[in-house]
C-alpha cells in the first residue's frame, strides 16, 4: 500500500490516518474534507501529507470514508469517477445496512471493492484535535462484507483495520444493525428521552438540583451529537423500533410488578441484571450461553 | 451534645460517626449493629468508642438510624423504650413518606423527636471499610420535617447534619419521594430492566460482546444492591409507578417518531436533552425556570 485517501479528517478519520502511518511510516496520506480548518490542523499534526480533493482518489490504493452518515451518498457520487479497479474502499459508519444499500446504488458493480466497517471506538471529544494513533488499539472493528465482496478484498480490508491495532470481527450487515440497535442505539434514545422528559416538567429546576451521580452516568450518552444520533435512528429504523417495542414491553411488566408490590419478582429481576452486568464487566461471556438456553 | 448512638455501622452510619467526631473530638459514639464484625471494624477504625445495644440509647442525646429500610420498624420497636424526652432521632433512608408513617405508628407521640433525613451521598463500595469522615462534605441532605416536629427540633437536626459538612435542604416527605422517584428511582429501574432484558435473549453472548462504554455507563446503577432497590421500589411505589407511566408514554412517542422517520422531531428532542444536560452539568439551573414556563 503506497497511498491512502481519508475523506473526513475528524476524530475517526484523523486517528485512522495516524494509525496507518504508525504501522507504515512511508505511507502517503491525502486528506479530503470540506472544512479547510480541519485539513490544516490535520497537516500540522502530521495526520496527512497533503490536502486533496475527490480527484486525488485516483492516486490512492485505499479510500476511507469517515464522514457523517448523511454525507456518504454525496461523497460516493463525487469520488466514484476516480476509482480504479484495485482501489479498496471502507467506511466508519455506525449503521451498516443503509451504507451497503447506498454504496450498491451509487457504485454499481464497483460495490465489489467496498467492504463496510464499523470501528467500535470513540471519545467524548470530536474533531481532528482529539485524534490519536492509538484510538483503535485493542478495539473491535466490525466488518460487514456482502455477497459481492471477493474473499481477497475482505482479507485486504481485515489487514487494513488490523494495522490500526484493532480486533476485526465479521458479521452480516443486518445482524450488525440488530446487535447495535440493542446495546447502543436503544440506550442512547432512552437517555435522551429521560433528560428531555424531566427538562420539560414545570418542576425541572428542583428535579435537576437533586440529580446525582447515578443520573449523571445513566444520561452521559445524552450529551452525544444530536445530528449523528438522529441519523443513526433514521438509518437503523426497523431494528431500533423493534428494540424499543421489546424494551417498552419489558419495562411495562416491571411497572406492573411494582404496582402489585411483588417484591420477590422485582428483586429476582435486579439480581439477574446485576449478575449479568458484573459477569460482563469481568469478561465472563461464557455464562450467557447457558443463561439463554 | 455528649454522646450519640449510631444504629447500623456501615458506609453511611460509619461515615456519620467519623464526621461527628471530626466536628467534635470529645463526642462519645456508641455503635449498635447485629453484625459483630462490622462493630469490631468500626471500633478499630475509630468510628465508634464502644459497642452497645438498644438499651445504650438511654445514654445518648442523638440516635442515627442507618439501617436498610425494611429493618427500620423493628429497630424502632426495640429502641423506643430507651428514648428520653430530649433524645433527637434522625435517619438516612432513601424514601421518606414510608419512614415517617412507620415512625408515627411505632413511636406514637415521640414522633415529635424524629426528623427524617436523606443524605444524598454514596459510594460504589459499601460497609464500614468504605466509611470516611468527608463522605457528606458539600453533599445535600434532605430533611423532611413533619407537622409534629417543633421548630427547635428541626433546627437541632439541621445542625447535626451541617456538622457533617452537608448542605441541608428541607422539603415535605411526599415532595421528596416524588423528586427522587424521577431523578433516581426511575433510572435505576430502567437500567436494571435493560440489562435483564438483554441477558435473557438467546443471543445474549453476542450482544454483550459488543456492548461498549456507553452501555457500561448507562447501566452502572444496575450493579447496585438488589435488596436495597427492591425496598425503594416497594416503599415509593405510587410515585415510582407514576414516573414509569410518564416515561413509558414519552418513549412511546419517541418510538412513533422513529417509526415515522420524523428526523426533525427526533433531532429537536435530542438537542433539547443535550442542552438541558450540559446546562445541568455546568450548574446552570436558572435555565430550567424559563424552559418550563
Amino acid at each position: 500500500m503506497q497511498s491512502i485517501a481519508v475523506i473526513g479528517v475528524g476524530l475517526i478519520g484523523g486517528s485512522f490516518a495516524l494509525a496507518q502511518r504508525r504501522a507504515q511510516p512511508t505511507i502517503r496520506v491525502i486528506g479530503i474534507d470540506r472544512d479547510a480548518a480541519s485539513l490544516d490542523a490535520a497537516l500540522r499534526c502530521g495526520a496527512i501529507d497533503e490536502k486533496g480533493n475527490f480527484a486525488s482518489v485516483a492516486r490512492c490504493d485505499l479510500v476511507l470514508l469517515a464522514v457523517p452518515g448523511r454525507q456518504i451518498e454525496a461523497v460516493l457520487y463525487n469520488m466514484a469517477p476516480y476509482l480504479h479497479d484495485e482501489t479498496l474502499l471502507t467506511d466508519t459508519g455506525s449503521t451498516k445496512g443503509d451504507v451497503e444499500a447506498v454504496a450498491r446504488r451509487v457504485l454499481g458493480w464497483r460495490v465489489t471493492q467496498f467492504v463496510p466497517a464499523h470501528p467500535i471506538a470513540g471519545r467524548e471529544q470530536s474533531g481532528i484535535a482529539a485524534a490519536s494513533a492509538d484510538l483503535f488499539d485493542g478495539k473491535n472493528v466490525v466488518l460487514t462484507p456482502h455477497a459481492d465482496n471477493k474473499a481477497a478484498v475482505v482479507a485486504r480490508s481485515r489487514e487494513v483495520w488490523q494495522r490500526c491495532g484493532a480486533r476485526v470481527i465479521e458479521m452480516p450487515a443486518d445482524r450488525h444493525d440488530a446487535v447495535f440497535a440493542a446495546v447502543s442505539h436503544l440506550p442512547h434514545l432512552l437517555a435522551f428521552a429521560l433528560v428531555d422528559a424531566l427538562a420539560k416538567r414545570a418542576d425541572a429546576r428542583t428535579l435537576f438540583s437533586f440529580a446525582a451521580s447515578g443520573f449523571r452516568d445513566f444520561t452521559r450518552i445524552a450529551s452525544s451529537s444530536p445530528e449523528m444520533w438522529r441519523d443513526i435512528a433514521l438509518n437503523n429504523r426497523d431494528a431500533l423500533v423493534a428494540e424499543l417495542d421489546a424494551y417498552l414491553e419489558h419495562v411495562q411488566q416491571l411497572r406492573n410488578e411494582v404496582a402489585a408490590g411483588n417484591g420477590e419478582r422485582i428483586e429476582a429481576l435486579m439480581v439477574d441484571a446485576r449478575e449479568a452486568r458484573n459477569r460482563w464487566l469481568a469478561g465472563d461471556l461464557d455464562h450467557f450461553d447457558s443463561a439463554a438456553s
